[in-house]
């Protein structure tokens, strides 16, 4: 076994990470070479006398690092030097903890981001890395195009139905029992007439947060987050608490713990924990199980956003928040806009114990989604001929993200992070500090390019630095030119020479 | 002339309703028979030595009445006397506006709402009367589908564009430009990119008020109002202020500025100008006008619903609030889940001077509707086929509304009053003091009949006696038998004698 490695001194972290570490240094010295397969896991936990689960973290973490990538049912290998010359984002500083919380009102960031898409829409734009949603040449629409023409066909008073057609509030039972029946498969066991069809995931989770909110209440995020989760918070009136989250693991626990002993208007935690957005981190299963635990001891909604495990890239199952959850403490949202179709607008919440109450702001608010919209997600959703787009999908993606990475790796400032998850839509970019993505989103947006700068994913100016890059569009020269150009400006303001 | 009669003995009374009763007053005495003509506007017009609008008042106060009833481009006739056995429900008491109004917080009332939404679910219903949703069979489905199947096939990406793709935050051009194009016809003026796509009017009714309101203020609405709007604001945490509203007229305008000198917390005031629900009221355009400018001269927000314009029969134009906006004091807001296709859920909305906000809003929580719904109501509305559909509805709707009237007065109990719009999907009965819509609620569901109590539509209490009945049924032999039930069961809870 090899010994640790200057590259981590650190004596106090997990096993797993100073066997990834030896192996990272490894790879650094060149014994071990791009391309080379690592050992199985069965070797591994015998080279190293661990257990399968340390195994596993350990080759997660490499891949994570953009060190190994996995192949489906042959195993890890060394990615080349150039794959991984950027270093992931640095983790969080927990050592000072209590003023790393930071409960942020966010009076403004809905002004914020309204601007910069007003700015954007205004803007003459050729290449939007901005938004993170597929184009449609990545679906398959001529199938779903034909399920929704044999729907009309079958049913055909489809469109002119109400609501008091349908026992359920409006939910169409086909919808509730393939959403029960898909649930399993993520370890959630809820019973089909629980399903509540929501207009995408975003008035899944702003229905969840009315249901268990008051205005005043508090909060936790991610930090960085989805800014569209920051839009709802302070649409409701609700405060945010930004909660530091590493960019493999997630949202720290600890921090988490903290704040519920230091805010008692804490009421909801709102989690993405399979490829968080921004940062593509994916939540192990000991840290989900506790953070279950803390929320029902502390009595605060858990509100799993879960719309982007099934861009997961592993053999593994990928199991929800939700499958820990025995009491009714986690609300689980999830939508199909970006893995099924974008212009259906079809999500689902179940809303643990308090689903009683987000029906009734459901009926309130905007009644009954489209039954259309219900019924063709719920006939493509289970088909073989979905899984086989789905993975085609994955497999788009996968490759978009690598040579995104590559791009970013040849065009970028000298310093820059990036994550390179496994799965998802999108790289989180760190540049050396004194960069301004504010600045690179308006001299980019002059040439016609929209980034979504860093500013947006938080109400507290800590990105500043940071941006995130949609790998949404195929790898083109056209693409290398708008990464080149984005790389230029970012060296100026740096005042690096430009690169390649 | 003939002197004015015992039945209306104010002197206070305008001129229109002073001459309408004597009208009256001479088809019970059999001075004017059933079937007979009225003399024609330009007639009653020398007669009465009175203005054009005075004898327009007059007719639609008599028609409104049920004495009188029109008929396209040829006049009015007075209808038989069985159709008219019933007196219209009661103006409302504002001898004393100041009791009249009622600072209701509305706690609870979702929860009783959702409490009968729930029995009606449990049981076995066969007859639904409680819902005012026209069944599939009244729309031109087929028309429907073969637009949704082309417009699949000439934009085949349809369901997989996001969006991103549309210009205007997910609202798509042609369906802007079209409602802009129809409101025009209401006498509104807006240009086609102040328009925003909603799920129904729920949703846009709800952002306005959210937009408007901060927890803990006051809006005013009708009363009796459509409980949708009650449970939007109870879910927003505002408080309702009820006011009286006339089954002719509407919103008492008088009453309505008082609440604005004793309210410094109203800040928004929500109204369906136009077959009012559930009262069925046509607000006079001066009332409209006046109703503009008492919301401008206090900074409030008038919202209105105009869902049911579209509905009413009448060669007159009918202008919306909003055609009096002249400092975007007015939110407009329509859906035509009710005139073109329940299952679309399509609505739109302008917010005024709210707009920027209201658009905000929309989009952090529930970001944009479906495009392939708004290109369908775009491409439908202005169809001349559509025109056509929704004529045969009103005339479907109209011939059901007077069968539904005639078995009411044939069973209910007598003193029971009734409203007979001049449009519209449903009726409003008024009993006799002591009745309870509540114990009828109960008993007709376990007949397997669904009726919309008096108490959804307010959180006083002041119309338990009152109950909603919806005329989206065919008049058929089954539905005479529903109604002789019912009518049984009230005069049954009253101690009348079982009728016919």
């Amino acid at each position: 076994m090899l010994l640790p490695t200057a590259s981590s001194p650190d004596k106090a972290l997990p096993l797993y990470q100073r066997i990834a570490a030896d192996y990272a240094h490894a790879m650094a010295m060149g014994t071990l070479q791009a391309g080379e397969r690592m050992p199985s896991v069965r070797a591994l936990m015998q080279r190293h006398a661990v257990s399968l689960s340390t195994a596993l973290q350990m080759l997660r973490h490499l891949e994570a690092g953009g060190h190994l990538e996995a192949r489906q049912r042959v195993g890890y290998f060394v990615r080349n030097a150039e794959d991984r010359a950027l270093a992931p984002p640095r983790e969080p500083d927990l050592s000072q903890p209590v003023e790393g919380l930071d409960p942020a009102h966010f009076i403004g960031i809905n002004a914020h981001i309204s601007l910069l898409l007003e700015q954007g829409r205004q803007a003459h734009v050729h290449t939007d890395i901005g938004g993170c949603t597929p184009p449609p040449g990545l679906f398959d629409h001529q199938a779903l195009n034909r399920v929704a023409t044999r729907l009309l066909r079958e049913d055909p008073t489809l469109l002119v139905q109400g609501r008091s057609l349908l026992a359920n509030q409006g939910n169409h039972p086909d919808f509730q029992q393939t959403m029960a029946r898909h649930a399993l498969a993520s370890g959630i066991r809820i019973a089909p007439a629980d399903v509540l069809s929501t207009t995408g995931n975003s008035e899944a989770v702003s229905l969840a947060l009315a249901a268990v909110c008051a205005p005043g209440d508090m909060v936790a995020v991610e930090s960085p987050t989805y800014y569209g989760l920051l839009q709802v918070v302070e649409s409701l009136q609700l405060q945010t608490l930004e909660i530091p989250c590493s960019p493999r693991t997630g949202m720290s626990i600890e921090a988490l713990e903290l704040a519920f002993q230091t805010q008692p208007r804490l009421k909801a935690v709102v989690v993405v924990p399979e490829l968080q957005m921004p940062l593509g981190a994916r939540m192990p299963d000991a840290h989900k199980a506790r953070l279950v635990a803390l929320c029902a001891a502390h009595g605060a909604a858990l509100i799993e956003d879960d719309s982007y495990g099934l861009f997961v890239e592993s053999e593994q199952p990928v199991r929800a928040l939700k499958a820990w959850d025995g009491t009714g403490q986690v609300i689980y949202c999830q939508a199909f806009n970006k893995s099924l179709a974008p212009g259906l607008r079809q999500g689902w919440m179940n809303g643990g114990r308090w689903h009683g109450r987000v029906q009734m702001l459901k009926f309130a608010q905007s009644r009954n989604t489209q039954t259309l919209a219900q019924r063709l997600v719920a006939e493509v959703l289970g088909s073989p001929m979905h899984q086989r787009s789905l993975a085609r999908l994955k497999q788009q993606l996968r490759a978009q993200r690598e040579g995104m990475a590559r791009l970013v790796a040849r065009h970028f400032p000298v310093g820059t992070r990036l994550s390179l998850p496994p799965g998802g839509l999108c790289l989180w970019l760190e540049l050396p500090e004194g960069f301004s993505s504010a600045a690179l989103f308006t001299t980019a947006l002059a040439q016609g390019i929209r980034i979504a700068p860093g500013s947006m994913f938080s109400n507290s100016g800590r990105y500043e630095h940071c941006l995130r890059l949609a790998c949404t569009h195929p790898v083109t020269p056209a693409l290398e030119e708008v990464c080149r150009t984005l790389g230029a400006m970012a060296c100026v303001q740096l005042g690096q020479g430009v690169r390649a």
